[in-house]
């Protein structure tokens, strides 16, 4: 046991977290905490970022019931990153209907090639807002 | 297949890069890429990374052998953040000597516990001055 403090300095106050199903290891996306954010996410268990677009805390889950569920966390040797394994409640995490963000092969000219099948029709479960946009 | 732009402006010209091993699903570490990071790593197909603390573009494995040959590139629904799965090649991608980056729990308490085994002796593999500590 050693006490750790996390480089929250070096990205302006924020960490990376990535998400990963901690049964599959699917990496299913990437958010970032701030200290507040880990604070909850360790407090409730269920994974909370801050969101770099909409400047606050994001409750993963909050509008779709899509929660993450934390099952271990994981820092990096600089303490300046996150791995938080997860249960997945839902059907998938990402707001396009997709169960990981990483849904798109990125090809050597620049396009993007869909290759994971949708789990889910996004507007069923956000309506029509898409509230629930990544930060 | 669809063109995409990927968002660097989000984070100074940076996106977070996920370092995942293809074959275990294991992840290994989290880099950060710009636009001619990206460029270079699919150009010669092993991960490079740019190095905030050095300011300047970072060959995973350039002192130690252990590069990062790439599997696949996948970019995630708002093309701010991309997952690399590799082939690592050597015994562990830690300049502290493990096999993955994330080989501490972090715990509620705010201690961190370290899980993994070591796999290799650093000193040995990157002498005294540690010239690949992480961006």
């Amino acid at each position: 046991m050693e006490s750790v403090n996390i480089d929250f300095a070096k990205a302006g106050g924020l960490v990376p977290a990535i998400i990963q199903d901690h049964r599959t290891g699917d990496v299913l996306m990437l958010g970032f905490m701030n200290s507040a954010s880990l604070a909850e996410t360790q407090r409730s268990g269920e994974v909370v970022f801050f969101s770099r677009s909409r400047n606050k805390l994001w409750k993963k889950g909050e509008s779709s019931g899509h929660v993450l569920k934390v099952h271990e966390l994981r820092i990096d040797c600089d303490a300046d990153a996150l791995l938080v394994r997860v249960e997945a409640i839902g059907i998938g995490v990402c707001h396009k209907g997709y169960r990981s963000c990483f849904f798109r092969a990125l090809e050597t000219d620049g396009t993007a090639k869909i290759t994971d099948e949708r789990t889910f029709a996004p507007e069923e479960v956000y309506g029509h807002t898409e509230q629930e946009k990544k930060a």
